[in-house]
């Protein structure tokens, strides 16, 4: 019997790959959002906090954790006082946050058409 | 005074903008996926469930009506019997879910280095 050869590449449309748990990380709605704020440059939490309107302190700090887990971003921890905590994009992060990025820019550039497009869906809705 | 211009965009990293609204809608762990299956072709709503792994009926269903809402997907009923109803990308839907196939498909081709990552960091965290 040939043996089944190693899949190359994961899989986001499968519910039990490890791909699809990366992408959870990134899609619990703020993961996306940190990567692409850290594509601007490297920040310090409050930064972040700042930046990403609407975290929450505990859904910042559990978002750094998993991304910091998944390798994306890195944390440098400054011997200073008072201690000062950076968060950077490491290079698989970077490569991902582009490609977030993107994504916010084109909704960003298109937000017109989907406003427009609720408003009609919702006064047929109103008038069915 | 001058009037302060209207912005051509909206943005994703602000929490009070319909941008941010949007990327909500895909960033729910869902729509992303089911806007990337719709790439590959139209879809029945069974297929869109097969196709999409671990997604429930229930959270289908919210996740089309939602996508239908914002124009990126269209609906079309097919008077036949028994009513055959197939879910289609939009113009606008299509760009957005070329993009996210493009993230899904980076995620998968680097499956690799984040479950390395997650098992570095779980054993650094184990023997700290």
């Amino acid at each position: 019997m040939a043996r089944r050869p190693m899949p190359i590449t994961g899989d986001c449309f499968a519910a039990a790959c490890p791909a699809r748990e990366v992408l959870n990380h990134l899609s619990n709605r703020w993961g996306g959002l940190v990567l692409g704020a850290l594509l601007e440059r490297d920040l310090r939490y409050s930064e972040i906090r700042a930046r990403v309107g609407g975290i929450s302190e505990k859904m910042l700090a559990q978002t750094l954790d998993v991304l910091e887990r998944d390798g994306l971003i890195a944390r440098t921890s400054h011997p200073v006082v008072p201690p000062r905590v950076e968060y950077a994009l490491t290079e698989g992060g970077r490569a991902l946050a582009e490609r977030f990025f993107e994504l916010f820019r084109w909704i960003g550039a298109n937000v017109e058409t989907y406003t427009e497009a609720q408003q009609e869906y919702d006064s047929r809705r109103a008038s069915a």
